[in-house]
């Protein structure tokens, strides 16, 4: 990641020398429809420097100075002519001194159309890094960082998960069914402590040292392509971490909000959360501002990104990912935050150069309205161009409906109408569903550790025409009992990921019966999945709950899926008239998870509180 | 309203002549822009009937028989030429037998843009008028219905309000600030009993001689016009009541839903009361047609708007209602219930006869998706030509909000956060809010027997960008706290409209003085939002609730209006540096409910808890 310095050498006049410290993006590629790029030069007095290049296709458009002597953002015309290759930037100083900085053009190295995002086809596996498994321990600390030590005992310290143990565990990843993998932040946060989540970023293109290098996050994007699992990364617009490298000399005095009372050491204002605020038509003007510019948590400086500048450098920064790794999907956290005109043109620009590829934005919010409100494709004066949102709402209504015992509009029913609220989205296939996730008590704690109410909440999520996200450890019944929603707790070491963990997952080694049942459930179910028709495409049909029972069933041309969740204890006989319009009846079909064959006639004996997996494929 | 019969009597066939004993709708109009009109007429063997007339303008286009022979439809066209009159019809039988039924084609009284519906500059007070007043205790009984009795003790049994008793006090209901009023249905229920709230309806062209006659209907109409108070007309597509008229000889095999079970006397299907189906992509076809074909309850026949003749009888009946009325709204019951082409096709219908009418449907849902679904002008491949839906929602917000502490997204937050959907609506004003209805607890009770809460969430929707309605007796603290929700209960007899009542809440005799305190709370309030632009037109602004207040405000050009409501008990200094982009610094401002005048600064202090209404009009 290091660029290669040239100096000239002046004689005269060597405190005005100005020795180039950054410039971003690293490298750039040839062949995009968009034919702008901006570099932002980091160097003592650079601001004064004149910039020139000689390379075919490829011009200065225009030299932007900030307010900071040491920047300098350069707009660059690169043509269809331009072939890959590097040039020299040169920056001559006013005293005639010059500096000069080599700079690549790669060649892109495959079609924009081949960069395919994360649909409903797929099943996410979403990863914290820093406890999945270390794989190099020999990384596990770096010295030249704030943050010196690991400490496995604490929730909150680092504890050595990294890139290579994700690596070498995409066997495991692959065979459980997934075909999509979401890590959590992988880009390096130099903060003083807490920061093993990753959502506090001090370098936008550097990889933590602590979970690896980029070669190896290009390798792990490499073998996941190779086994047909989708890369997603997680990209934070809104915020950086407070020891941004930027903080200390910021470009303009509006890089990020309330910069002033930051400068002064003043009291932030903090973001008063009412994300409302952005559709509301009544907000305030204070309540907007507050909403949008205040700061996430104070060690989270909120960028501005209607500086147009951070605003080019935020979307440049997306597309250097994507092509650098291959991207397979980005997951942007906290959607509402940033200016909602800026984060409709970010993902413009990246929909526009990557027409298949997918985005998800974090809106947790239980409202319908606000998603359907974020997703592409509804008439609601704003044009996100944002495929796929999050499904806050489904899953809150699982958890409800599966906890509490039924009535009116209570128990299976909230699952039953929640649903029934799809017809508000303008693609339902591409909202993202879970059990849970990073941030929120782990689906076993919240169905109060009932297996049944946990089987029955994944294998619905699996049916549903939607896009399933699982969070690591779900498959082995991993909890945070003991003190619910606390996120270091939520984020527990993965057994198997280190030498002496005492059970492992992986292998199956160590895990209790009931932790391997519910991998197997959810092998199984994954798996069926990733090749179904009818999960993926078919037509959606759902029953009103009645006496505990809730059926939905997925159909397609030549394979229909049945799924029944029953919340009754003793054995019942349901009786199957309600449903011939499935055209089941006389019909042969799988319990996907006993395997047993059942004839599909007038009554069906259920047993078992819990979820009944039905499948036919026609020949 | 009894036609006038002529009797042609043939000596011929006595056996074979039919008695017309219907009509309908029994009078016309000319000058209506549809220039179709469908007669039922009903007479023994009429349906072998060949009618005729002559009359200039007028001509039968087709004329369609019954399943059952003692039905015939007669398709007239009505064309421009035709003026106001009478002609006879004359049905020829088989044997050469006639009779003739004398017609009247009215002219119409107003030209259809004075038909103005109810809107947001309107305040709706709603009466149940059996427990409203009792103006005429000659009409209390009527020994040739089927409910022969009144008993003042049941709150299930008639009590003698009436027709007369509104009347009677529209001077009360003008000067409260009310400017339209809701009666729940005055068509005959001649059911055997419990049928006192009117939605079961057996003669949808006959008043109930108990609650008075059609010409008191019109005076009431009359009367209330002159004060400018908009009559709305609680109407029933869905169902009628199991007596009427038609159900021992039904036209069609498919009159009503579900016909061939009730005419087996086998049991009813109801409905599953799934209204979700509605939208539902998922809906089972079973689901869907037990919703919509069910009955609502098994003494009402579930009325299927499929049958062509069904469905124009029922928009003939809603049109010579308003033309009959001079009608400022329709109120329409159970709105989700009907097929939903055919309401689209009424509502449609009516609003294309009356362009500034207006017609509220009635969906009991908290989900804004379903109060957007029905309301027009959204574009949800529905077209469903709904002006106005109700405010469930937003009601149930008001209540959890007040009565719970505050949290994050708890308290007060819930009244802030329920308002910003409104973004999702096509028009927010046109949707009507209410503290409760004749169907649900007492706002009182709701709240808990609180007033501080009972004055904020009145004074709340009262300047909401809403219609908004209020319940009979919500001014004098009604309750059902003794037993909540009982719906005989919730319509209380209001004090003062029998000659016995303890209390007199029209004169102030008898009254408690909280009860005078809300009234004349309500009374300051509903005056002055009559006049108010800013409450009307103005625009919305409100601030997310800090420390137990929020604040919302309605600006106008030359009007500020500003609630605070206020959860404090104990005196609190409001910082008011957050609502500077109001404008308000330095004016003065008059609380509008204690006279008061205050100067707008940097605080404001709140010494009690509870609503603080200011208000400003510049010259």
């Amino acid at each position: 990641m290091k660029p290669i310095f040239y100096f000239l050498i002046s004689l005269l006049s060597l405190n005005a020398f100005s020795q180039i410290e950054r410039v971003e993006p690293p490298n750039w590629w040839v062949g995009f429809e968009g034919s702008s790029l901006q570099l932002m030069v980091y160097g003592e007095n650079i601001g004064k420097a004149t910039p020139s290049l000689d390379y075919s296709g490829v011009t200065i458009k225009k030299v932007n100075q900030a307010d900071s002597p040491n920047y300098l953002f350069l707009d660059l015309n690169i043509s269809n002519e331009a072939r890959p290759g590097t040039f020299d930037l040169t920056f001559k100083m006013p005293d005639g001194s010059a500096e000069t900085y080599e700079y690549e053009l790669k060649a892109r190295t495959k079609p924009a159309e081949d960069y395919i995002g994360f649909d409903n086809t797929d099943a996410i596996y979403l990863i914290t890094p820093d406890r999945f498994a270390n794989g190099d321990t020999s990384n596990d600390t770096d010295k030249s960082l704030n943050e010196k030590t690991i400490d496995r005992s604490d929730d909150y310290a680092r504890h050595g998960g990294d890139i290579r143990g994700i690596i070498d565990h995409l066997d495991y990843i692959d065979k459980m069914g997934f075909t999509a993998l979401w890590s959590s932040p992988l880009l390096i946060n130099d903060m003083k402590s807490g920061s093993y989540h990753g959502y506090a970023m001090t370098d936008f293109y550097r990889v933590d040292p602590r979970f690896g290098t980029l070669e190896e996050y290009k390798e792990l994007a490499d073998k996941a392509e190779k086994r047909g699992i989708k890369l997603i990364m997680d990209q934070i617009a809104n915020h950086a971490g407070v020891e941004h490298w930027w903080m200390d000399d910021l470009p303009f005095s509006d890089w990020i909000n309330y910069q002033e009372l930051y400068e002064n050491g003043e009291k932030i204002i903090y973001s008063n959360h009412k994300r409302t605020t952005n559709q509301d038509l009544y907000a305030s003007e204070f309540d907007k501002k507050q909403m949008n510019d205040g700061w996430f948590v104070d060690t989270m400086p909120d960028l501005n990104q209607r500086n147009p500048f951070m605003a080019k450098y935020l979307i440049q920064n997306s597309i250097w990912w994507i092509e650098t790794l291959g991207l397979g999907g980005i997951r942007q956290d906290t959607y509402p935050y940033p200016d909602k005109e800026f984060m409709s043109n970010w993902a413009g620009a990246i929909m526009s150069e990557y027409p298949n590829f997918n985005i998800v934005g974090e809106e947790w919010s239980n409202n319908p309205l606000l998603i359907r409100y974020w997703q592409d494709g509804v008439d609601n004066g704003y044009d996100s161009n944002l495929k796929s949102t999050m499904d806050f709402a489904m899953q809150s209504k699982i958890v409800e409906g599966l906890n509490e015992d039924s009535g009116w509009e209570k128990g299976l029913h909230k699952l039953y109408a929640g649903l029934s609220n799809d017809f508000a989205y303008a693609s339902p296939e591409n909202i993202m569903i879970f059990p849970d996730n990073h941030d929120m008590s782990r689906i076993y704690t919240q169905l109060r550790e009932d297996i049944p109410n946990t089987k029955m909440a994944l294998s619905y999520l699996l049916v549903l025409p939607r896009i399933p996200q699982i969070y690591y450890g779900t498959e082995i019944l991993m909890d945070d009992t003991e003190n619910p929603g606390d996120h270091g707790l939520i984020r527990t070491e993965f057994p198997g990921g280190w030498e002496d963990s005492e059970a492992n997952a992986f292998t199956g080694e160590g895990l209790t019966e009931e932790q391997k049942d519910m991998q197997s459930f959810l092998k199984t179910i994954l798996n069926y999945r990733k090749d179904s028709e009818a999960i993926q495409n078919g037509k959606t049909i759902h029953f009103a709950p009645e006496n505990e029972v809730y059926l939905i069933s997925r159909i397609s041309e030549k394979e229909k899926v049945v799924l029944i969740l029953n919340k009754n204890d003793e054995t019942i006989e349901l009786d199957l008239e309600r449903f011939q319009e499935l055209g089941l009846q006389g019909s042969s079909k799988k319990n996907l998870i006993s395997g047993e064959k059942i004839q599909w006639g007038n009554t069906l004996t259920l047993s078992e509180r819990g979820a009944y997996f039905f499948t036919t494929k026609l020949n």
